[in-house]
């Protein structure tokens, strides 16, 4: 079967006016003339041609191009917008409606891209409209690089260089300069501008058969904005090459087709034919400007990157180049409403590349906060202590979370968390400084960071690094068991709020969680610190049995079905459950000794 | 064999570090940190984070998105974009560096899209940032409507609707608001807004195999920005009934996404996911409006189309509805020098539409003007015969010019000639104002352009047009011979302009030029008027017979060999000849009597 290309439209044959609807929507400069379907003409909402004191400077042409050319409507630019049917030049009598509704005594220049059918029907409009007593002059633009000349008249198409011949002329009209200036302005800038597209697939047009005559391993060089065949078909290339190629083709010396030579400064336009992502047309812009420089002597003064002459969805993209002295840059840097001239591209650039800014120094640390200290405080000695017993449970539990983990995620929790402890036992050992409280869980988290990788990795970084920060806050010699409380408190606010789960989500919150309460609880109920750490351990060991009855909302085991889900605790939960009350009994090791 | 997808790329390694380079050549107030490949930001040309004294607002993500993040970097929204690979959440010591390049003392707010990888790596720099002094917040961003509630944290991904939250943001900072202030209306506008995609076909990644799960009928509700399946799969639509869809979906009272009821203010965002036409999406922003409006009873205030937010080339787009109050409204209208929000969307809209002028009545010219005069002056009458006599030759050279015509065009010359004959001889019977020159001349282009059609009826139409314009020029009571060759010459140029064709391109300007050249020259030399007539319609047939050795370089003829060509006249050119001369006879017997 046969189906016609699959495209967000309804009727094929209204896609221009609904087109037309939705752009005057977006853009509240912007009105239509109101004669669908035959007249399809967008105008500048501010203009009344009986009001009209400058140069009205009007463009148009078949329609399936867009932005072009009804994105270009608005002051500084294009006064009026005649679109065509797809790919068919507009007829005269619209042409003539959009002349009629925009120009005033000072005239009207119409911008016409050199194919036969727009240039007869502008032509006709034009002179009708002059029979009418209406000032107008015509600049037909053809820039085509593509053909060797001479080829006749059909061989320089206009194409995407006709966009910098609206800005020169829309500039030079808001300037109020005369209708003579500002088509001679017109002229000449489209004497300076050369173009070449390439492509990597074909167009498809509204209710056709999707065709490609290029298949999987072709680029066509030299094609226009219609689909119509290009001047030669190769095998794809990095796009470097193909650069090289396009630039070469504008600019050779042999054809002349612009009036650049070495030393010259030129406007770069690297043109999205419709198909091709933003990405891949930076990238083009990205070589373009250094080998303009490097192997034509140019200097490149403006880049313009983006969709500006597009041919429906075609894949591919053109390059203009246009000679540029300072006026017409002042042309093209000028203020405009056009909602779809690029802004941000006017003026000088700086250099492109700035620094890595270098991180806060550990020199800027106390000295003891880099390394284990030579003699520990007693608190250092019970931070070590809990230290040590909670990583070694957690290498103790490495087969059991393993086990857990390969019924309800990937069978790796286990040895995750095994190398995380393993790091911060060895870690401890050299640069830990015990005696610094907060210093030490930062470290924690460099370890983990360093050995653990993975989403376990981050969230017990993040747990240290938010505990590091509370710990910090506090100003007192000795970090009691309130500080703790409220470190263990702001960890799992991070570890919540980046990781995304909270109580009852399956994850090491469900240990840590119930924890945190009942310490928080004892503590301020005035529990002796050491009963009210033992107590949230029972607490977090419970919450972590808990979660053999949850239903998971985050991570890999949401999508374990929930027959699976109960058959074993979270492995997460088990481990964090594991190290705190390890850390919790050593604690109370330490000050009540062994019991 | 399977071949990678048709990119224009080179290493589908340094896709992104290619497109920043590009990027900062198009942009001149954009700069990049000099950390590639690990390091991939961008920043604020503008700003080093000593001296910046508002609230830095720092996004990105994974890349493919373009132009997100990078894009919307500028004075009034981003300060930095941090850039991960191809749809990967950067990495935090990436992160870090762009929060350490732009942030002062007013610190920083993060707006973070709703993924795993985005929230954790993201997070972890926040807190490291905090570890170094700097003030952090973050907001996370998860609109997505297209999984129904509740569905765990992975339900509501951050997808275009960012985009307006970063405006909001990035507004509210310019405005010199505090960092609190600033994370509160970016986490009010977040939670204004919902979002839904739908797409034609998936995207490719760069260097991997084009895949399309959607074949030629079929698209995709409900996915998500990086080729992730959707919630649904069904028949291909029209957009119409695709747009209603998705705004139910969004507007759904039952879900309740969004905090939008009947008589709310909102705003539109139509975002392309890169592959689809510019003119599909304006279509679907077209049809939203009037639906928000009638259907759901909603007053739509601002509307954004184009693309924001990508996945790369899948063809589709996604529909954001965001709840506005004025407070909404200014941020998202408040300048900013971003490259890629989109210009001219400010303000309230004028009626989309406005009346086509009326063209320049009838009833304004002379009663003359407009019908055959009652009684002829010596020059009606001479003006009568000769157009009486041009076209008779006309209609009795229909069959030699399809002949010709048949060999080297498409046959029709001849009978479309005569058609156009035909009308003229029956117009004038009625309504050509024969003792006004210039007017009937201008009475034929209308009969011609009626009768004719195609190419070679605009350019008789032109050709009238242009002596048309010539003539009124005549001050004088009389049209002398003097006019009718400057006449002659007009109609040339102008013909010659706007066809593009000029002498020896085997048009009728082989008969013309000659007739005009030669008849401007025996006036000038003083010959009487009806002999200068005669000879110059000589030159015409001898220039039209000289045709026959001509290379054809425009119209349909330029693609037939140059041996078809040789054996027959150019039939355009002998029309021509043919109508010039019986004119010139015919005068010569008006004014002398048959010879």
């Amino acid at each position: 079967m046969v189906y016609a290309a699959k495209k967000f439209i309804n009727n094929p044959n209204d896609v221009v006016t609904e087109f037309i609807e939705g752009l005057v929507e977006t853009y509240p400069g912007l009105q239509y003339l109101d004669g669908f379907p035959e007249v399809k003409v967008v105008i500048r909402a501010d203009v009344t041609a009986d009001k009209y004191d400058k140069v009205a400077v009007i463009s148009g042409g078949g329609s399936g191009h867009e932005p072009a050319h009804a994105g270009y409507v608005g002051e500084g630019m294009l006064t009026a917008a005649i679109c065509g049917d797809v790919f068919a030049s507009p007829p005269v009598d619209s042409i003539l409606a959009g002349i009629r509704a925009v120009t005033g005594s000072q005239g009207c220049l119409l911008i016409v891209k050199n194919y036969t059918g727009d240039r007869l029907n502008f032509g006709l409009a034009a002179e009708q409209a002059k029979s009418e007593g209406y000032k107008v002059e015509t600049v037909i633009v053809g820039e085509d690089c593509a053909l060797p000349p001479p080829r006749g008249i059909a061989g320089r198409r206009g194409l995407a260089g006709t966009v910098l011949v609206h800005k020169v002329a829309g500039a030079a009209a808001a300037a109020g300069l005369s209708l003579e200036k500002v088509a001679a302005e017109a002229k000449y800038a489209s004497e300076m501008v050369g173009t070449m597209g390439v492509a990597l697939s074909v167009c498809t047009l509204p209710g056709q058969v999707t065709s490609d005559r290029l298949g999987q391993e072709k680029m066509e060089l030299g094609l226009g904005i219609h689909g119509e065949p290009g001047a030669a078909v190769v095998d794809v290339q990095p796009v470097d090459v193909v650069v090289s190629h396009v630039l070469q083709q504008i600019l050779s010396p042999e054809t002349s087709y612009v009036p650049i030579t070495r030393g010259n400064r030129v406007v770069l336009m690297v043109n999205g034919l419709g198909g091709t992502p933003l990405m891949e047309l930076m990238i083009a812009a990205g070589k373009a400007v250094p080998k303009l420089q490097l192997e034509f002597g140019l200097a490149v003064d403006r880049v313009y990157t983006g969709l500006f002459m597009t041919s429906l969805d075609m894949a591919g993209f053109s390059i203009s180049i246009m000679k540029a002295d300072q006026s017409i840059l002042d042309r093209l840097d000028a203020p405009t409403k056009a909602p779809s001239w690029p802004a941000g591209t006017d003026g000088d650039r700086p250099p492109a590349k700035i620094p890595v800014p270098i991180p806060p120094s550990r020199s800027t640390k106390s000295a003891e906060s880099q390394a284990r200290p030579k003699e520990l405080s007693k608190q250092g000695r019970v931070l070590e202590a809990a230290i040590q017993a909670a990583a070694t449970v957690i290498i103790s539990l490495k087969d059991s979370l393993n086990e857990w983990d390969g019924k309800v995620g990937d069978g790796d929790c286990g040895s995750t968390m095994h190398r995380g402890a393993t790091a911060i036992l060895e870690d401890m050992k050299h640069h830990y400084p015990l005696n610094d409280a907060a210093e030490t869980v930062n470290e924690i988290g460099a370890s983990i960071s360093r050995a653990m990788g993975g989403t376990s990795g981050i969230l017990y970084n993040l747990l240290c690094k938010a505990a590091y920060a509370e710990l910090k806050a506090n100003t007192e010699s000795e970090v009691t068991a309130k500080y703790w409380s409220k470190a263990l408190k702001a960890s799992i606010a991070s570890v919540s709020k980046y990781g995304g789960a909270t109580a009852g989500y399956r994850t090491m919150l469900d240990a840590l969680i119930p924890a945190s309460q009942v310490l928080e609880e004892k503590l301020s109920a005035g529990v002796d610190p050491i009963t009210a750490f033992i107590v949230s351990a029972e607490a977090a060991t419970k919450g972590a049995e808990s979660t053999i009855k949850m239903q998971a909302q985050a991570g890999r085991s949401s999508y374990v079905s929930a027959e699976n889900l109960a058959t074993v605790p979270d492995p997460g939960a088990m481990a964090a459950a594991g190290w705190y009350s390890a850390a919790a009994r050593a604690v109370k090791e330490q000050y009540q000794g062994s019991t």
